[in-house]
């Protein structure tokens, strides 16, 4: 815990630039929150550290910062600091890289509603986001995906807006599961407002987390700024649905910059709302989702989740034919080699030595003279 | 044209071995029909080709050529050789090789019902295959993508089944486009027996084709062996529905083999009927497909087809910045560059940069200071 002058001294530093803003967190970096406060309120800075001057001119003069406390603690909230023991410091890590901080860079607080550790959360996150407009079918695959998840124990990340992002964020509540919005907003905005009942529930077992003060008002350069902390604080993104020209193309592009694995769930070809998705998936740019396991599998490749279950990456190592004949054999249920040979269109021989090969890397298991998968 | 002693010769030989046979096949090219009948008569073949005469063992004494050409003749079909002008030799060549023949090799000689020329349909065809048992979904998109293709001059290939063969085959009918069946029993025998009229309409404009004797029934091995004669006399395979275990995998497998390009075209997640393509397309084993264009431009990737019209693939050679800006611009109208840094969430420096480069590619085009799509 930070004492009461080093908060306020994070709180008006919170408020004194639109974040995020490299300059200020190096030259906090160095000085620590209250000799940094002290140096911008007296527009006296080291040298080398002049942008801060620049960048701090319009709002260095107005100190919100014990009222945006006393409005955060109203609301049940805190700001968690860079010097915070629930800090998502890894996660946010790839944040502070040369080719991403041209638009960000780590934030310097994050103002935090609810009572789970911050970087708890973080590094069990799973972004779940797509269009508002979100279909039907998109609500039911986002259902679906979030109820999956978090009975695997992972946390629903999205941006709580409507569509797929309250579609996630409702599932992961409706399951008992944790689940952050990130918000382009103050965490008191409720924004949409339609969504003020959700925020509630969310902040009673998960997060309602931003990046700004108290009263910020949503706006659209936020929304992009904001994208990239739901990439950053998720070991997975997953595109439910996604029109041509939606937000979530902004979000799935923070992935990739990240490192952060990419999915995308496909759907109907007829369908305005998956055509973002498929064309993320045709340009080899996401995995394709159909499936909480294949989410899972994507955000925890080394089988730390629960990847034998999923069915699209386990046979990766496998060669063609083998594959073949890996797909030939049902889900559930054995079956003899004449069998696979006819499913597979494949000699016996072949399947059979397929088999072998895969009985040994323990794909698949002989019973009785029959096969299934292991 | 051959003539009728040579013709009688031909279906001799196109039933007195169950097709295909690789020995007979290479006997024939050696002595021609007329010897090749004549020594397997005989019970006596030239030195190494004794497998001849194990093979034809079972039908070597019944002669039913002259029969089966009459039955042909009375439903308007004819047996097109490998010496007739109309044999498809180029698209079926791949048959030949080495890893190929194991399931098959060349067939010897196709009964075909139409007018059309076998080498003309063979050389334009696009196979869209798929369950049997296809969704309403699956039927719709089948239609729009046969239509598409036919208003192309591509020519529809599929199996004649039930489900999303049947629609391929009705909706290039219904739109004055060719297409051709390719059977797995006897050109006569109307399998299914529902689609018997549709037989009589593909005939009209494109053609039904076996490489089996008219009577002969369907059965599971020859379904498979029908697959490869489908990918084989077409430029691109399509899967349009399949479920976990669909007959149209082992067309896919052919379609690899053969090396002709595999497209899937993705579904809702919620359905059994879009698992296999699902599974193709996370494996990476087929293009994702989603409109006539898409499939042109996989048969055609030389672009003498449409592939301009092609979104799928127009960007493969773009930076991912650049594809990031290339997708932040709409189909139809033109944006500013600052709407275009908004939507990709990029730097308008950035975004400058990778239209100046897209200008020269000729990917965008500069109208009056605002951007839009070549």
């Amino acid at each position: 815990m930070t004492d009461d002058t080093e908060l306020r001294a994070w709180a008006y530093l919170a408020r004194v630039v639109e974040p995020p803003n490299a300059p200020l967190l190096s030259l906090c970096d160095e000085l620590g929150p209250i000799e940094t406060a002290a140096a911008i309120r007296a527009r006296s800075v080291p040298h080398g550290h002049d942008e801060v001057l620049t960048a701090t001119a319009a709002r260095a003069d107005t100190d919100l910062a014990a009222q945006d406390l006393d409005v955060a603690a109203r609301i049940g909230a805190r700001l968690v600091t860079r010097d915070d023991p629930e800090w998502p410091a890894w996660p946010l890590l790839a944040l502070g890289q040369a080719d991403t901080a041209f638009r960000g860079g780590e934030p310097l607080a994050l103002w935090v509603r609810g009572t789970s550790r911050l970087d708890e959360v973080a590094s069990t996150g799973i972004a779940l986001i797509g269009s508002r407009a979100a279909s039907r079918y998109g609500e039911q695959v986002t259902s679906t995906l979030a109820g999956g998840l978090v009975a695997e124990n992972w946390a629903v990340v999205s941006g709580g807006a409507f569509g797929v992002d309250g579609a996630a964020h409702r599932a992961a509540v409706a399951c008992g599961g944790q689940t952050m919005a990130v918000m382009a907003c103050g965490i008191d905005r409720d924004y949409p407002a339609g969504h003020a009942r959700l925020f509630d529930q969310i902040a009673e077992s998960g997060l309602v987390v931003s990046e700004y003060p108290p009263g910020t008002t949503a706006a659209k350069h936020r929304f992009l700024t904001r994208n990239r902390l739901v990439a950053a604080m998720s070991k997975a993104v997953v595109v439910v649905e996604a029109g041509r020209r939606s937000g979530a193309a902004n979000t799935a592009a923070w992935a990739r910059k990240l490192g952060r694995p990419l999915g995308a769930v496909p759907g109907p070809v007829t369908s305005a709302t998956s055509i973002g998705c498929h064309q993320l998936i045709a340009e080899g740019l996401a995995a394709l989702i159909i499936d909480p396991q294949a989410v899972i599998a994507l955000a925890a490749p080394d089988g730390s989740g629960d990847m034998e279950r999923g069915p699209v990456r386990s046979t990766d190592a496998l060669s063609p034919e083998a594959k073949r004949v890996h797909d030939a054999i049902p889900a559930r249920g054995s079956v003899t080699i004449e069998e696979i040979a006819f499913s597979a269109g494949l000699e016996t021989a072949r399947v059979r030595s397929a088999l072998a090969h895969m009985d040994v890397s323990g794909h698949v298991v002989n019973v009785d003279g029959a096969w299934r998968l292991a």
